[in-house]
């Protein structure tokens, strides 16, 4: 049975995983892919991770990584699919004989059998371990319109830094208004013919610096008010009718990539069973990251927090780390 | 009037003028020495700020400088002795005429009224600006006993880092029991001839990774249930004699060096006239590091928090700009 099984090798997985093996825990990440690094791995240049200026976001993942291999920490490529409390006798048919026969009269017991642990369900075994680090982190939000998934990977990407290549010497829309989406129109516009970027309000919610930096570039125009109503196209996008929300005019742009950036979504779906998530889906927790389910720490982009951040998922796998050790002493 | 003052240039602070400058804020950051990085600079190796293994403390400190320098940060090297909220009318004679001529008669000119901003005392001038960062960190807490002070510089240091190569082939002892005592003990172990761990209690709080490594060095001895009583000396530090606190037995070890590291004093004063802290003197803010007074903000080590990092300070400089952008909007 490990200490902590940590779910997500993303910035918080990894310094979590960093954090446990300097803290002596029997700890082990898993991860759903084979390359470590979460979101951070679509990220053309990361500029505010302090002490790597300017750092690739490949690249940064990859230090990440080297430093968990540097310790010695242990990784399993394994999709998590679910959690599972240990104490729930029946639940799954994992009790042990031991347990199924104690016949728990004391409220000592009682308590000591709340705290057997847990199952983490991958699509392969079942780990046990006495707590779980929720790091899962969070995926691109969808527009759900008409030709979005018809053409995802025709035209239709979320995330500029991996795709945008693809569209070079093109014409390429950005939907959305805040860092990544201004982020991804200056990434585009270095290699694209145009690039418009499509925000639904007067303003743009991305940092003052990134705007200044987009608006400087002559190939970018932004349409202000203005919603993606349908993704067209044959074989793959040619075309993206918007729709300007104030006066109801509708166009037709010609385009050849569509690059969504209209927010993230929480992946806590495999933890849904054991603890709680808002109306987001954000599995809440507090800076220390201890969640309402004793045992259950949530580290990072999943956590209901303000800021997500490479440099504050970091700062959460080294606080809940320190809370599992709390939890387990 | 900047947009905001940082007050401290350990990694909190440099993380803020980071974010602050990307965010575009009219911002300066101001440290009391020379030289940023804050208690960093005296870290031998800093093995847990995930993405750079094992790099020297002093050159952590330069990356997060050059980083800030790298975006066009400004700094001013100044020791800040207050800050002072413009509001208060005759709390300082630097009111503006036109705001002591004001006859505040309505609601809505008492709350503009409220949020004048602040004055930061420096020792040279006073600086204005619409909101503050308090990123000053900690210093080093003292034994307060017979002979620190005398000897402090003489053989008595609270950086082993920073003086342990004095003491090379010599004996030293280190008082403490956390992460920085067994630190400093492993880093003393390879130049000394033998170090003494000087430790009140029968068990360590440090990190089991660290534990294990100075466990297995043959010039450490652990003296449990033990505190120092005296530095004796004539010139400079000779002996340290110490107390078993089960046994009541005293003792006197022939020494050249005791380093101290029993724990930190968040070095708040400068704020306390305009925030509030908690009983241990840190300022009482949350993750998003507002504090009680609209206006003020806490990062990093000076913040009441239950993890103190590299990471953690690093992630509320962020945080900190965050709330200033927030309360500014």
């Amino acid at each position: 049975m490990y200490d902590v099984v940590i779910i997500g090798s993303g910035p918080a997985g990894l310094s979590a995983s960093i954090y446990a093996k300097r803290a002596g825990l029997n700890a082990v990440t898993l991860e759903k892919s084979p390359m470590s690094g979460g979101q951070v791995l679509n990220t053309y240049e990361v500029d505010n991770y302090p002490g790597l200026p300017g750092i690739n976001g490949f690249d940064l993942g990859m230090k990440f990584r080297e430093h968990a291999d540097k310790l010695g920490c242990e990784f399993k490529e394994a999709a998590v699919v679910g959690v599972r409390e240990l104490k729930k006798v029946g639940a799954g048919g994992r009790q042990t004989g031991e347990m199924q026969a104690a016949s728990i009269t004391t409220i000592k017991e009682a308590a000591e059998a709340e705290n057997r642990g847990f199952a983490v369900i991958t699509e392969q075994e079942e780990i046990e371990t006495k707590t779980v680090i929720a790091a899962m982190g969070a995926t691109h939000a969808k527009l759900n319109i008409p030709g979005e998934e018809a053409f995802s990977g025709k035209g239709v990407s979320y995330c500029a830094t991996c795709d945008g290549a693809f569209f070079r010497g093109g014409v390429t829309a950005v939907i959305g208004g805040g860092d990544v989406a201004v982020e991804d129109a200056i990434f585009l516009a270095r290699g694209c013919e145009k690039v418009y970027l499509i925000h639904r309000r007067d303003e743009l919610r991305a940092a003052a610096i990134l705007q200044k930096e987009m608006m400087a570039l002559p190939n970018v125009e932004i349409l202000w008010d203005t919603v993606a109503r349908e993704i067209e196209g044959e074989e793959k996008v040619q075309g993206l009718v918007v729709e300007n929300v104030k006066t109801g005019k509708k166009e037709r742009l010609t385009v050849d990539g569509v690059f969504v950036a209209v927010g993230i979504i929480p992946s806590s779906d495999a933890l849904q069973d054991v603890a709680d998530c808002d109306e987001k889906g954000y599995l809440t927790a507090g800076e220390d990251c201890v969640t309402g389910t004793p045992g259950i720490f949530a580290a990072g982009d999943v956590r209901r927090k303000k800021l997500r951040q490479i440099i504050t998922a970091a700062a959460d796998g080294a606080n809940a780390v320190t809370s599992v050790l709390e939890y387990l002493a």
